[in-house]
C-alpha cells in the first residue's frame, strides 16, 4: 500500500512550501533533536523527551503532571504558569519533530500570556478565574481558531490567519487558559487518520502506526506529554478515536453543550450529528443548550454496566477482545456493578445513517474545496467520499434522512432504556491504532454520535501483544466489512506490538455527568 | 373576495362527505341548537351556550372554570371528572354548530374515561397523578393522535385513524386528562387561517374573521368555553396567532421541551424550525431536552421589560397599537418594572429565513399531498406557496439557509443581551384576528420562532373600537407587505368591531419558567 502523501498542482506546492517553512522556522534551533537521535528512531518515541537532553529535570516533572494538578501547583504558588508553558512548549517542539503533530507552534505568545497570569497572580494573591480550570496550559485543534493564528477546515483552500479568538478559545482565554500550539488534523477533517498538506502524524507508541483521527495531532502530542489537554471536535470519533489509539483520555459530550461557534468548517450549517460547561457558555451561544454536567453520587447503590463485546457488524480484533473480556471478569467480581449483556440494537443501520448524514451533498463541497486548493485527493478520502452512502439529496431526500435517524434514535432509546443500563461498556475502535491509511470502519464510536449519547475513552492499561492476540484461525465475516477490516489485523499481527488497548464507556444523552462519574467507578475496578 | 372553500376531485368530493357526516352525527340530537338560534346568529356567537337553554346553570358554572381550578375542585370531591367532562362536552357541541371548531367529538368515551378516575378517586380517597394536571379536560388539536380517534396533517390525502396514543396524549393520560374532542386547522396546517376538508372555523367574537391558525378550531373551542385548556404546535405562531385571535392565553415553549414524536405530519425529518414538562418526557423521547420550567422568584428585582411598538417591517394596526402604548404607560409607572425602548433587531430578515425554511423543497411535499387526496389548494395556502422565498433546495442550499439562521440568531442574541432586556412585550400579530383569508403576515410570532424564543399571549382586556381605532390619515408603507396589509384594515374597520386585542411577552430561549413568572407580573400590571 502506497502511503497518501498529500500532493496537488504547481500552486499547491508552492503553498504548501511555504506553510510547512513557517511551521519548520517556528521551532527554535536550541529545541532541535540532533541527527544522531532523528537518524535511528525506535518504533515507539515515547521516551525521546526523557532521553534527549533538550529538557531540564524540572521541565520533564512538569510535564509529567496532569491538568488539573498543573492548575492546582499554579494555584498554590509552587509553579508559575511561565515554568508550566515553557515545560510544555520544549516538550512540544520535540514531540512534533519526532510525530508531525503540530500545525502551529507559537511558544513566545505562550509565554507571554503565562507571564500576565503570574504578574496577575503576584498583585492579587490568586489566579484569574475559578481554580479548577484556570492557567491550564491546552493545545487546540486546528480548525479552533485562536487570534493572530493560522486554522484551516483540512484543506489548503480554507487556510486562513483567524481575525478573532472564537468562542472556545475566547472564553478558555479569559479563564486563564495559555495556547502556544495548533495541532494536526487530517485532509478535510473527514477520515479516522490524521495526514494533511502539513503532513502525516504518527503514532508516538508505534510509528507503523496512526494516531487516529480526526484530532491525530492533538492524540500524538497529549500522548509525547508535550501537552495534558486539548480541545478538540468529534461527530464520528475525531476525539475518541485518537485518545483510544494514543492511550490518552477523551471525551466527547452531548452535542451543542459546548461553544463551537466559529470553527473553520466547509460545511456550516451542517447539523445533522454535532460534538466548558460552567462559564454558560449557551448565554453566549444561542444554538447552545443549558445542561449540567453535576456528578451524581453513585456510591450508595450498584452502578448496571451493560457490557458490548461488538457490534454484530465488524469483529474487534484479539488485542481489543481480550481487554474487553478481562474488563467484563473484573466488572462481574465487583460488588458494586450490576453486569449486563448488552447486545448492539441495529448497529449496522446506525452506521450506515450516520455515514449518509456526513455528506449529504455527495460530497459536492470537499470535492470543491480541494479543486479550490489544487490539491489531491488522499487514498482514504477518496475511498471515504466513494461509498455508496454518499450521495447528493435534495430537501425532501435530508427530511426523510433525518426522520430515519430520529425513529432510529427513538427505538434504540427504548430498548437502552429496556436493558435497565446506566452506562454501557465497550470497544472504542476495532483494536489499537491501525495502520496508516486503513482506517476504514469507525462504527464503535460514530454510532453514539448518531444517537448523540456521550462517550468517554481510557486506557485499558493493556497494550497488544502478537505472542498472545493471537488471529482467529477460523474467521466467519458477519458483513463485508468485517472480511476487509478482518485482513488488516491478521495479515501481520506484529505490526501492532506494543500499541495500547482503550476502552469507551457511554451513557444517555445529557447523562454526561453521570457517564463521568461511572467512568471513574469502572476504570478503578479494571486497572485495579 | 371569494372565501376559500375546500373543494376537489370526485374522490375527493365523496370522501370528504363521509368525513363531515361522521362528524355531523357525532353531535347527539339532544344538544343540537335549534333553527330558531342557528337562522339569526349575531355576529358574537359567545353568549349563545348561555341563552340557548341547553345546558343547565351548574354545567355553565363550571364550564366558566380554569383549568386549574377544575382539577382542585375535582382533587378536593366537589364535582366529579364526569361532572366536569359532561359540562365540557355538552358546552363543546354547541361552540362547534356556531363555529365549525371540530373535527372529533366522542363525549362517550371522555365520559368513560372520566367515569373510571372517578372509581379511581372513590376506591383511593385520591386523584390520579399529580394534582396540578390530573383530570385536565382537555382538547387535542387534529393532527395529535389518540387512539380509536381520526388524525390528519391537514389534508385528506393523511387523514388516519389513530392506532395508538402519541407520547404527548399517552403522558396526559397517564396522569388523568380527559380527552373528548379534536379540533380544526387549516389545509396543510400552513396558514394563519383555519380552513381545511372539515370547514371553515369561525371566530366566536366575530364571525367576520377568522380565528387565525394554525391552531384556529382549538382557539374558537375555548374563547366558546367548550374546553378549558387544549394542546396545539407552533413553528410560526400556531399557538399563539388563534390565542390573540380569540382572547385566550397561550404558549409556545422552547422547542425540544414538548414530546411530538408521532404527530402526523407531511414533513417528518423537517427540523428547521420547531414547537409537559414534570413528567419528563425526554426520558421517553431522544429528541427532547431535559429543561427545568421552574419560576424564579422575580419579587426583589426591577423587571427589565423591553416594549416593541413595532418590527419596523409590517405596522400593526389601530387597535393593536392603542392597547401597547397603553401597556408601556402602565409599565413605566409601575415601580418594579424598568422599560426598555426595544428596537427590533432586523426582523424582516429573520421572517424571511423562517418562511424559507418552511418549505424548503419548494412546496413539491405540499402539492403532492393534495394531489394524493385529490384536493384543491385553498387561497391562501396558493399565496403562501407561491411567495419568492420558497423554492428547492439541495443539500449545499439547506446547509447555506441553516447557516445562515444560525448567524442570524447569534447577532440577535448579542443584541438582545445588550439590550439587559428580560423579556419584550410586542404585539403577537398586527391587530385583532383577520378577516377571513387575509392572513398574509405573521412576522410578529415567527420571528420568535426562528429565534427559539418561548413566548406568552394573553388580553389586553382591550377590544377593537372603529370610533377610536382610525386609520391614519396619512401613511407611508415601511414595505410592500405592510402596504398591502394596511388595506385590510384600512377598507372598512367597522368589520373588526367588538375582537378581542391579545399582547404577546417574549423570553429568551429555555427561559421558559422566566417567561412565565414575568407574564404574569406584566398582565397584573396591563390589566390593573
Amino acid at each position: 500500500m502506497t502511503l497518501g502523501v498529500a500532493t496537488g498542482n504547481a500552486s499547491y506546492t508552492e503553498k504548501v512550501q511555504s506553510v510547512r517553512s513557517r511551521l519548520e522556522a517556528s521551532i527554535p534551533s536550541s529545541l532541535r533533536l540532533p541527527s544522531s537521535i532523528l537518524g535511528s528512531l525506535p518504533l515507539d518515541v515515547t521516551g525521546i523527551p526523557d532521553s534527549c537532553g533538550l529538557l531540564t529535570s524540572s521541565e520533564l516533572a512538569i510535564t509529567e503532571l496532569d491538568a488539573t494538578t498543573i492548575c492546582q501547583r499554579i494555584a498554590s504558588g509552587d509553579i508559575t504558569a511561565v515554568d508550566a508553558v515553557s515545560a510544555f512548549g520544549k516538550r512540544a517542539a520535540i514531540a512534533h519533530q519526532l510525530t508531525a503533530c503540530l500545525t502551529d507552534y507559537f511558544l513566545d505568545e505562550g509565554i507571554a500570556q503565562a507571564r500576565e497570569l503570574d504578574e496577575y497572580y503576584k498583585r492579587e494573591g490568586r489566579v484569574v478565574g475559578p481554580l479548577h480550570v484556570t492557567n491550564v496550559i491546552i493545545d487546540i485543534k486546528d480548525h479552533i481558531p485562536i487570534k493572530g493564528r493560522w486554522a484551516s477546515g483540512g484543506f489548503l483552500s480554507n487556510l486562513e490567519l483567524s481575525k478573532e479568538d472564537c468562542d472556545m478559545t475566547s472564553i478558555l482565554r479569559r479563564l486563564g487558559a495559555v495556547f502556544y500550539v495548533k495541532t494536526n488534523q487530517p485532509q478535510g477533517i473527514m477520515t479516522a487518520e490524521c495526514s494533511s498538506f502539513y503532513g502525516r502524524t504518527l503514532n508516538p507508541h508505534n510509528s507503523n502506526l496512526s494516531p487516529g483521527g480526526s484530532s491525530g495531532g492533538e492524540g500524538a502530542l497529549i500522548a509525547m506529554k508535550g501537552s495534558c489537554i486539548g480541545v478538540g471536535t468529534d461527530i464520528g470519533g475525531s476525539i475518541r478515536g485518537p485518545s483510544a489509539c494514543c492511550g490518552i483520555y477523551g471525551i466527547r459530550p452531548t452535542s451543542l453543550t459546548m461553544p463551537t461557534h466559529k470553527y473553520v468548517s466547509y460545511q456550516p450549517g451542517h447539523d445533522g450529528i454535532h460534538a466548558l460547561s460552567s462559564s454558560k457558555p449557551y448565554l453566549l451561544d444561542p444554538t447552545l443548550i443549558p445542561i449540567s454536567f453535576d456528578l451524581p453520587d453513585l456510591s450508595q447503590r450498584k452502578l448496571h454496566v451493560g457490557v458490548m463485546m461488538h457490534d454484530q457488524s465488524v469483529m474487534p480484533y484479539p488485542p481489543m477482545l481480550r481487554a474487553i473480556h478481562l474488563a467484563k471478569e473484573k466488572l462481574s467480581a465487583a460488588p458494586n456493578i450490576e453486569v449486563v449483556d448488552y447486545q448492539p440494537y441495529n448497529h449496522a443501520l446506525g452506521y450506515a445513517l450516520a455515514y449518509e448524514v456526513y455528506m449529504e451533498d455527495g460530497a459536492k463541497t470537499y470535492r470543491k474545496m480541494l479543486k479550490d486548493g489544487g490539491e489531491d485527493i488522499l487514498p482514504l478520502g477518496e475511498w471515504a467520499i466513494g461509498e455508496h452512502l454518499v450521495k447528493d439529496h435534495d430537501a425532501i431526500g435530508m427530511w426523510q434522512l433525518h426522520d430515519k435517524c430520529n425513529s432510529f434514535r427513538r427505538e434504540y432509546s427504548d430498548y437502552w432504556n429496556m436493558t435497565g443500563c446506566d452506562v454501557v461498556l465497550c470497544p472504542p475502535f476495532l483494536g489499537t491504532a491501525s495502520r496508516h491509511d486503513t482506517a476504514k470502519y469507525w462504527g464503535y464510536t460514530a454510532i453514539w454520535n448518531l444517537l448523540d449519547y456521550p462517550g468517554a475513552v481510557f486506557p485499558s492499561g493493556l497494550t497488544a501483544d502478537p505472542s498472545i492476540d493471537v488471529p482467529p484461525s477460523s474467521f466467519s465475516p458477519m458483513s463485508e466489512k468485517d472480511a476487509e477490516s478482518h485482513q488488516f489485523y491478521a495479515e501481520d499481527p506484529r505490526l501492532f506490538e506494543g500499541a495500547p488497548v482503550s476502552l469507551q464507556l457511554v451513557a444517555k444523552r445529557f447523562n454526561d455527568g453521570l457517564l463521568l462519574a461511572a467512568q471513574k467507578i469502572v476504570e478503578d475496578i479494571i486497572r485495579g
